[in-house]
């Protein structure tokens, strides 16, 4: 059972003023560099400016990739792989958030396969290569920073289908909680969602952990239920940003994951939430995480939803098991649809059952099979109903 | 305050049955190989017939430098220093505890300096360059597997000095709990109490931390004080050991001390008394540890002390600072004394006063200057005043 290989050799460069070295780490890996970006939030933050001037300081030569989306498309990760093979890139710069990175890391991949870069995200066709990868972090959310997957959309069919290679995690990283001052309480309290459903994704797993890491997980709960309540509200304080922003990157690096085989549930089922209606991921995740732990609670389980209960929220440790567990899941939501105020029913987002049935049958069959394999395994039925929960 | 580089590429092979990987990562630095241990414990458990066999398989060239001390000494860092000059080594393989890891990475800088390795450790020359290190660990305790530094004794002038540079970070590490099955009761509870120590110095400290790191210290420190007795007890408890293994190294990888400026106590103080009495660093620490608490435990400590308590033994948290920080100490000396059975008093060793006010001396003068600057700034008196109390 303990049994794992670690290797997670993303340097970071965290804290203020430390872009000086952007220009040299980037030169290691070549000269032409692409840098990846989305809808334009880097120019009005200045971080754009800073950025180019440390290339140009460098003398390394630059190229662009723009507008890539939030939920980011298959049809910008093609755009990007073809520039890397028209113009020969070396080394790939994603500044932004998880959806930057996760293009780009795509993008990286596609350089050195011809085709649809869809296929690698589909398991078509395998990841072979990926061009080295340095990022600029501007938003504390998927930990995309440090690991090696990425979630991509294809609009035509609907599909938001999330794949991984070693070779893809980031070679560098640069996590200046500065840059995320300017993210609205909406979108930080979104991303915050997001950290703690990786973690809870994480704890709550069917083959059991090692103690220590089962107390990171924890830690770093507790670290999201502290701090995102104080970013929401002082976007500007420093020790909220930084223990945010750098909770997202250990949540999800493959670190607190490793002596489990990680079956994850809620993502899988939002997932399909936002290719279906283009909502926010981490505002999904805050939706379905309470509902699918009431679904998931029984004489079984109690215990970890206990001992979760305990040790995140400071519940009473001397109740019964499934009191305890009750008290853990209404922290949660007093967690995340009060001190965060997210929306809390799909109602309210226009929301109706739908294409309930048919999302269902997706998150089921996204797993590889007509089972969605988590913590407690779900047929179509369980996933349909835990989506009505969510009305 | 939260500013910091971090970069700890150690790459990690846990738990059985991966030696079948040594082979090619010690093929990709060189044929040449320099096996580094101690006093043949690692033959007694047949570990040392499994590695030459996989260095055998890999068409590897191999070299041996055998009996390095516990506490090691500049001599056997000067005789492998001294082999790998002669016959041209690619990478050292360090077999053992951290006594077998601290030399191989003096050995590895003492082949690129002409002269004494003593000039390297006492920093009366810099550290420019290192062989690349391969570890098989043996003890759950100092965490050498995975940081840069290394503490290296001189009998000669009663001098026991640590010294670190990231060039030394071991490359790759094979840590297999099962290798540890073998250690002594007392020796699991030195390694133990040593972890420990490790992150009490890193808990404690003048400049604070980032609140996500110090639910990771509590969660080690829970980890040991959970693990450590059951250990003891069943050798072969793989829960147990695997616990330990992987809290040794992230206790000290400079992880959790990222952003600190971290200054210690405890060590400087034990590093004197093993350098005059050669007793176990673990031991030494131990005795030291909840004395050194005692006497900095005042109204500007008391609400970390208090932190401690709660957080790492489940001391109520409404009682008043000072009570619930005495409580933690007292369960610290429970832990130690009690459920690890580690000896109480310097007194029990045959230790006397004769040496305490050289032996402060130097423990402050260890740190560059006439006061120890840790947690809270200690005087060559005040270190004496605590070796008094380990009486």
């Amino acid at each position: 059972m303990f049994k794992f290989t670690y290797n997670i050799p993303t340097k970071v460069y965290f804290g203020g003023d430390q872009l000086s070295n952007l220009g040299p780490e980037l030169k290691k890996f070549g000269k032409r560099v692409l840098l990846c970006y989305g809808g334009g939030s880097i120019k009005k933050i200045g971080l754009y400016d800073k950025i180019v001037t440390e290339i140009k300081k460098a003398g390394l030569e630059l190229f662009e990739l723009s507008g890539i989306e939030p939920n980011p498309r298959v049809t910008s990760v093609n755009r990007g792989a073809q520039i890397c093979k028209d113009e020969n890139i070396d080394v790939l710069l994603a500044v932004g958030g998880g959806s930057v990175i996760d293009c780009t890391k795509f993008v990286g991949a596609g350089k050195y396969y011809d085709g649809d870069a869809w296929d690698l995200v589909t398991r078509k066709a395998p990841i072979t290569n990926c061009l080295p990868i340095v990022t600029v972090l501007t938003l504390a959310a998927t930990g995309s920073e440090m690991d090696c997957g990425g979630v991509i959309t294809n609009l035509e069919t609907n599909d938001k289908i999330g794949m991984g290679a070693s070779i893809m995690r980031p070679r560098v990283s640069f996590l200046d909680p500065a840059n995320t001052y300017t993210v609205s309480p909406y979108q930080t309290a979104c991303g915050s969602a997001d950290i703690f459903s990786h973690l809870v994704e994480t704890y709550f797993n069917p083959t059991g952990s090692m103690f220590m890491l089962d107390t990171f997980m924890e830690g770093m709960m507790k670290t999201v239920v502290k701090y995102a309540p104080v970013a929401v509200a002082h976007p500007k304080n420093e020790e909220a940003r930084a223990n945010l922003m750098w909770t997202s990157s250990w949540a999800i690096n493959d670190f607190v994951s490793a002596c489990q085989r990680c079956t994850w549930s809620c993502h899988p089922m939002e997932h399909q939430l936002s290719a279906y209606y283009d909502i926010t991921h981490g505002l999904g995740l805050a939706i379905l995480t309470p509902r699918w732990m009431r679904y998931v609670l029984d004489e079984t389980t109690a215990e970890r939803f206990r001992n979760f209960a305990v040790s995140v929220f400071g519940v009473d440790p001397t109740l019964p098991n499934m009191e305890a567990a009750k008290a853990g899941i209404e922290a949660v939501e007093k967690f995340l649809f009060e001190d965060l105020k997210l929306t809390k029913t799909l109602t309210e987002l226009g929301i109706d059952k739908t294409h309930f049935t048919e999302m269902a049958d997706k998150a089921c069959h996204a797993k590889g099979g007509r089972v969605l394999k988590g913590y407690k395994h779900l047929t179509p039925k369980d996933v349909e109903a835990i989506y009505e929960m969510c009305l």
